[in-house]
């Protein structure tokens, strides 16, 4: 089991923080936006008096509201096409469990969510990467990059839209192509969607659940997490209309009995959260995005695409290493006593040297700390001895 | 992937409760009892703003508590031995991935929980079984029989004390057998504890923590789910003073990122729970436990052994087919309106045709209940077609 790429830092932000140094974490996922009122009024309103195991598959009053969420983002599905898991992070794991067997190979645009291959690793799951690019803001690669690297044992196209870590949303175009592609070759297509809410600039979100003829290929994988900024709930879910894929995942449900019950009913409470919220959320996080792209690309020998979604930018820089110059961020520098920690973009791609000279930036900190952590990047990368 | 053989009778038991029959749940352990109070009121009075993360490791705070817990077990552990889980299920998942590759195997005394085959079908990893037997209260095997089985392919142990299925608890002796027998092959122990606080008639708990010269074999498996009454907060927590396990462990921790945060608040504020609240269970379950035996055991050709911890009994029953006698008990039979749901025991045992006239009884309900499933059990003894 390979370490976590993005925890491999931590130890020099650690020692950075009792240095007395600030740390900008821009590394993580981790919001500060505030949870909605509701989900935690429904923690604080418990009123049971054991604290019981649910459904494996998640309590139905939980289920049912799930629905009607995902019916009103026009996904046309019934509570019994829905798995509750433990986060995002077990939808993936059953999904890879119930689709694949050991040996077998799911392709993915590269760069992608590092953890996807600790799960693969787990189940003996190959990973195919195909390599997307900064310089067309990591559009869908050609459909005939993925033809090139389909064999027998090919199961699955695995995407992540609005993308972790590069921001990109797919288009209906690109969406279209990954149908043809998949039932061409009649392979599964999973879908992380844990940032279908965070889209920009009136861009529309296109799932895989909006096109027609995929019922049996299409897997969605689905968490809390961002879109309540509730990410320690540990509460996702897997989607599909596929039955024999459901009633496999069950099995994997089962066995490890049920996700949290109070998470769960914290879940219900999470799907009547107010359209205000979003609002808020949103102009948030578009606004952090503004900001960062054009403080980015305003340095020198920076550049920045600017994505349709999600909380983080890929940026490429004028450096010679990213995990070198992200330590060295950490141990060597300070500007004004503050500095930046940011994910090497190298651990969000399996092919050999690739993203020496990029980072990911997740916009996950107010306005005015992003803006000290701009500025302190840019100082950095004057200063930093490995700059090319 | 097979189905949970606990599941499987789900479908007749909703039938009959459709059809208007009172179904005593007899098969499950989902204890009745109440969680307790400090448990619940610490969900109640989170106060943060931000459902959070928490280190993949577990909180400070919480690992630092449970530490406390296990000291006063007499464990010698600190909170860095500790990695916390998602439910007990989790810690066995994780222990079985970090000591096992695929093709290994661990040796299991069965009847044992079913679903540690679930865990190690995921990771390819080979259960081989010892049997134990009902006539000696499912007392440890001979350590010839261990000795018998070991392979170069073997890595590992794997004992459930106080045990489900059996309710079995392990003397100092086995406990000693044991440790020479993992020291002489250099083996993992595993040591599922879930039941570890319900042990019955002054008999005394042993963990393979309190044996000296294993630090580097033994890992804990551990869960709040029956100690607290409460299964569905999914928290567990594995122990071990072998620094590379632990390390290793983490990893696949990391890859899930944290286990829940509200429910780590709630195990912190669980270690506080005061003795009355473990005395008046322990009297509880205690009593339970001499009224199903004892009335197991008048039962005519029933034979029941009393079993020394936990809240489970085996019963040997005078039937052919324990999946036939527990369905049909559902479908076809009930006394004045009321049928009993059991555990076939034949899902606890991976060896053919073992368990056939053996069932599992959860002592899960009240007095007046068991009493009544009790009376129930012996009318469809009665009229069981199938009986021998």
């Amino acid at each position: 089991m390979p370490e976590s790429p993005i925890r491999k830092l931590s130890p020099f932000a650690e020692a950075a923080k009792r240095a007395g140094k600030k740390v900008y974490h821009l590394n993580i996922g981790q919001p500060d936006i505030e949870t909605p009122e509701g989900m935690l009024n429904a923690v604080k309103n418990i009123d049971f008096k054991v604290w019981a195991y649910t459904e494996s598959e998640g309590t139905h009053p939980y289920r049912n509201k799930l629905a009607t969420y995902y019916n009103k983002h026009g996904y046309n599905i019934s509570a019994d096409d829905i798995i509750v898991t433990t986060g995002g992070s077990e939808a993936i794991s059953i999904t890879f469990m119930t689709c694949l067997d050991a040996g077998d190979e799911v392709i993915v645009p590269e760069p992608f969510y590092a953890n996807y291959n600790g799960f693969a690793n787990q189940s003996d799951i190959v990973v195919v990467p195909i390599m997307s690019h900064i310089s067309n803001g990591f559009a869908l690669p050609p459909i005939s990059d993925f033809e090139k690297v389909i064999t027998g044992k090919t199961r699955a196209v695995f995407i992540c839209s609005p993308n972790n870590p590069t921001g990109y949303l797919y288009s209906k175009e690109e969406m279209e192509a990954l149908k043809a592609l998949v039932l061409k070759h009649d392979l599964f297509l999973f879908a992380d969607e844990a940032y279908r809410e965070f889209c920009y600039d009136g861009q529309t979100f296109v799932s895989p659940m909006h096109l027609d003829g995929l019922e049996e290929n299409v897997v969605i994988i689905d968490t809390l997490s961002k879109r309540y900024s509730a990410c320690g709930a540990r509460l996702g879910c897997i989607i599909t209309r596929n039955k024999e894929v459901w009633h496999n995942a069950l099995k994997f449900a089962q066995a490890r009995l049920s996700a949290g019950m109070v998470e769960q009913l914290a879940g219900e409470a999470a799907v009547d959260t107010p359209n205000e919220y979003f609002e808020k959320v949103h102009a948030e996080y578009s606004h952090r995005r503004d900001l960062v792209v054009s403080a980015l690309n305003k340095m020198t020998d920076v550049y920045c695409p600017n994505p349709g979604g999600a909380f983080y930018v890929m940026a490429r820089l004028p450096i010679d290493n990213s995990d070198k110059f992200c330590r060295w961020m950490l141990e060597d520098f300070s500007y004004q006593n503050q500095t930046v920690m940011m994910a090497p973009a190298t651990g969000f791609y399996t092919t050999p040297s690739a993203g020496l000279n990029e980072v990911r930036i997740a916009y996950v900190i107010n306005e005015n700390e992003l803006r000290q952590a701009m500025i302190c990047l840019e100082e950095g990368l004057r200063a930093y001895p490995g700059r090319v």
